[in-house]
C-alpha cells in the first residue's frame, strides 16, 4: 500500500478526530470523517466532512465506498456496514467484530472470563428486576450492556433500596471493587502484529460524573505492578488480534492485583497527555498502526498530567473560554480546545497537557489549571 | 483582545504556514492566508487561501483590511502596505519597519555596527566592479542587498579572477570569517516586552548549496559560548523592540568570538526541531508573542538533530516519497512532509526531526535518515 495514495475514512469527527487530523497534518495525510453534527470539531478541518448518522447502514456503507481504510474515533458505529466494506475489500481497522465485541459491555466481560483475563465479576442480567435475585451480590455497579460512554450508563446499587435507580435493559451486575488507583494502558498493534504499550497512566475521576478529571503520567506504582499492567494490556490486543489503538483502563486493588475495568478499541482520553509527554503521541501510534508502519517509541519524555476541560455548570450555549492566557502563563502547559461551537455542563470542551520534571510540581500546577479555565457561554 | 475573536492573517502560505496552522489548531484559532502560489503547503488547510502578490500594495493591504493583527513567514512583502494598515489600526507584528531593516542586508549590517553588535567587516558596494577597488579586503563573499534566500543572493569571491562570477545590483563585501561553528539562537518576544531564548542550536550545511543539511540541538559548544549567543540574540530583539519570533544565525570563530551573520524576522528552519525537542515549539511561541502571551518554556526536553528533505537531484515533476516507512522505523524520528504538489532539485520538501538521550546515537540516526529518504518524480 503506497501511504500518500491511501483514502482514509473516519467515522466519527469529534475531538478524537481532531487530534487524528493534527497528528496527519505533518505526514500530509488526508483525512475524510463522517459525523451526525454538521458543527462537530473536525468540520472545518477534514479533508472532506459528511454530515451523517454513524448507526445508520446505508450512510456508514456508501461513506466508506471508494475508501481504502475505514478506521474510527467512537465505537457506536454500524459494524454491519463495515462488514460489507471489509468484505469488499476496504481494510477497516480496528476490525468490524472487535467493534461489536467492545460495543457491548456483556460480551467484552465474557471475553475476559474465556481468556481468563482479570475483572471483577460479575452476573449478566436481563432486566434491572434480576437485581432482586442476587442481592447477596450488592454492592455492585449495574452497567447497560450497550450505549455506555462518559459515565452514562452506569449506575451503583449499594443495596435492595436502590435498585429503584436501576436502569432499564440487559446489562450486567459488577461486584464493587475497593481498588486504590485506577489505571490506564495505552496499546498499540499494527497489521503485521507489532505491539507497543505506553508507560501506564493512573486516573482521578470526578466524584459524580464519571469523567477523567485529572491525570498523572507516568503511574505512581511499582515497577511490578507497572509491568503487570502492561503485559496485560498486550495480552489483550493480542488475543484481539486488533490493529490499531486499544486503551485498556484497571483497578489496582488493595492486594496489588490488577483488574480488567473497560476497553475502548480507538484514540482515548486517557492517552492524550502523549501529544507533549511522550515520544510518539497516541494519534500518529493509531496512525501507523493502521498504516501498518512500525510503532513508534512510547517512552515518557517528561512526567506530565492531563486535566479535562469540561462545560462550567449552569452555562448552556455559544461557549466562551476564561483564563486561556492565565494557564499559559504556566511552564509547560499546553492547551487543547477542541473547537464546540456550544457548552453545556461537563461536556468535554478541550484539555490542558502540563509537563513538569517535578511530580510534586506537577501536581500542584495541575491543580492550579483546574482553578484557572472554565468554559461558559 | 480577545483572542478567540482575533482575524489573524498571515502573508505567506508555504511550509512556515502550515506549521503555524499545525500549532493554531489546538487553540482552535483561526488563520488567514495570503500566498502567490494557488498550490502553496497552506492552501487547503487555512481558514481562508487568498491567492495574491505578497510585493503587491494593494493585495497586501486589501488582504490585511478587515484584520485584526498580520503576520508574516517569509520577509519579502509590501511594507508599504504594512504601514498603512498598521496606522489604521491593525496590529502588525513583526513591525513593518523591522521588516523593511531586514529586507535588505545592508540595512541590517549597518544596524549591527550602530549598535556594536559584532559582524563580519564588511565594504558597502553599489555594483559589482567595485571590487575591484577592494582587493586587499578579498577573500570575501558578496551579498546582495535585497532578495537574498536560502542561499541566493550570494557569491564567493576569493580573488580578483572571481570577480566574473560577482552579482549585479547593490550589496556588501563581507570580509571571509574562519569559523568552528555556525550556531543559531531563536529568541521571542511579546507585546509586552518579555523575552525568552532557545538554547543555542549547531547547522551543518550543504556544501554547495548554502542550505542547511543537518542542525543539532542543544549546540556542542561551552556554557560561556552558550550564554554570549542568547545575550546577543536577546539584545538584538530588544534593540529592534521587536515583536515575534526572531532567528538569530551566528558564526562561533576559532578565538571564541561570536559574529552575527543573519537574522529573520519569523519562525526560521533552525527552530523546526524545538516541535519534537523543546517543550515550546517555535511556532505556537510566534502566536504567543503576537497575541501577548506570556513566552512558553524553551527548554530542550530530549537532544535532537533535524534534518532537510531536499528534492533530489535529477527530478523536476509531480512528487512522490522514498524511505518514509524506514524512516519512521527508527526510534524518535518525525516526519514532517510540507505537502509541495512538485518537486525540484534541492527544493525545500520538507523535514525530519529525531531525537535521541544519547548524542552520538543522534548523529547516527541522523546520517541514516538523511540517507534513508528521498524526494523524486
Amino acid at each position: 500500500m503506497n501511504i500518500h495514495g491511501t483514502k482514509i475514512g473516519i467515522l466519527g469527527g469529534g475531538q478524537l478526530g481532531k487530534m487524528l487530523i493534527e497528528a496527519a497534518l505533518p505526514w500530509d495525510l488526508e483525512l475524510h470523517m463522517l459525523d451526525p453534527d454538521a458543527q462537530a470539531p473536525c468540520h472545518k478541518i477534514a479533508a472532506s466532512f459528511t454530515v451523517g448518522s454513524l448507526k445508520d447502514f446505508d450512510t456508514v456503507y456508501n461513506f466508506g465506498k471508494g475508501k481504502d481504510l475505514i478506521t474510527i474515533e467512537i465505537e457506536n458505529v454500524n459494524t454491519v456496514a463495515l462488514e460489507k466494506l471489509q468484505a469488499e475489500g476496504v481494510k477497516v481497522y480496528p476490525q468490524p467484530e472487535i467493534i461489536r465485541l467492545i460495543q457491548d459491555k456483556r460480551l467484552q466481560k465474557k471475553f475476559y472470563k474465556e481468556n481468563n483475563i482479570p475483572t471483577a465479576d460479575f452476573i449478566l442480567i436481563e432486566e434491572a428486576e434480576d437485581i432482586r435475585k442476587h442481592l447477596e451480590f450488592l454492592p455492585a455497579f449495574q452497567k447497560l450492556g450497550r450505549e455506555g460512554y462518559d459515565g452514562r450508563g452506569v449506575a451503583r446499587i449499594q443495596t435492595e433500596n436502590d435498585i429503584g435507580k436501576a436502569l432499564a435493559g440487559p446489562g450486567l451486575l459488577e461486584k464493587q471493587v475497593n481498588y486504590t488507583k485506577e489505571l490506564s494502558v495505552i496499546v498499540t498493534r499494527n497489521q503485521s502484529g507489532s505491539i507497543a504499550a505506553y508507560p501506564v497512566v493512573e486516573m482521578a475521576f470526578h466524584p459524580e460524573k464519571n469523567l477523567v478529571e485529572y491525570l498523572f503520567s507516568p503511574a505512581d506504582i511499582s515497577r511490578g505492578e507497572e509491568e503487570k499492567a502492561k503485559r496485560l494490556a498486550e495480552k489483550i490486543i493480542e488475543t484481539l488480534g486488533m490493529t490499531g489503538i486499544l486503551a485498556v483502563e484497571m483497578f489496582l486493588t488493595e492486594d496489588g492485583e490488577i483488574l480488567v475495568n473497560e476497553i475502548a478499541p480507538r484514540v482515548h482520553n486517557s492517552g492524550h497527555q502523549t501529544i507533549e509527554g511522550n515520544v510518539t503521541s497516541q494519534f500518529q501510534q493509531h496512525l501507523r498502526a493502521i498504516l501498518n508502519l512500525k510503532p513508534g517509541d512510547t517512552s515518557v519524555l517528561i512526567p506530565s498530567a492531563m486535566i479535562n476541560i469540561l462545560g462550567e455548570e449552569g452555562f448552556d450555549g455559544p461557549v466562551k473560554y476564561q483564563g486561556f492566557a492565565e494557564v499559559l502563563a504556566i511552564e509547560g502547559a499546553s492547551i487543547h480546545l477542541y473547537g464546540k461551537k456550544v457548552t453545556k455542563p461537563y461536556r468535554k470542551m478541550g484539555h490542558v497537557t502540563v509537563v513538569d520534571s517535578n511530580k510534586e510540581r506537577l501536581k500542584e500546577k495541575a491543580k492550579r489549571i483546574k482553578e484557572l479555565i472554565k468554559v461558559i457561554s
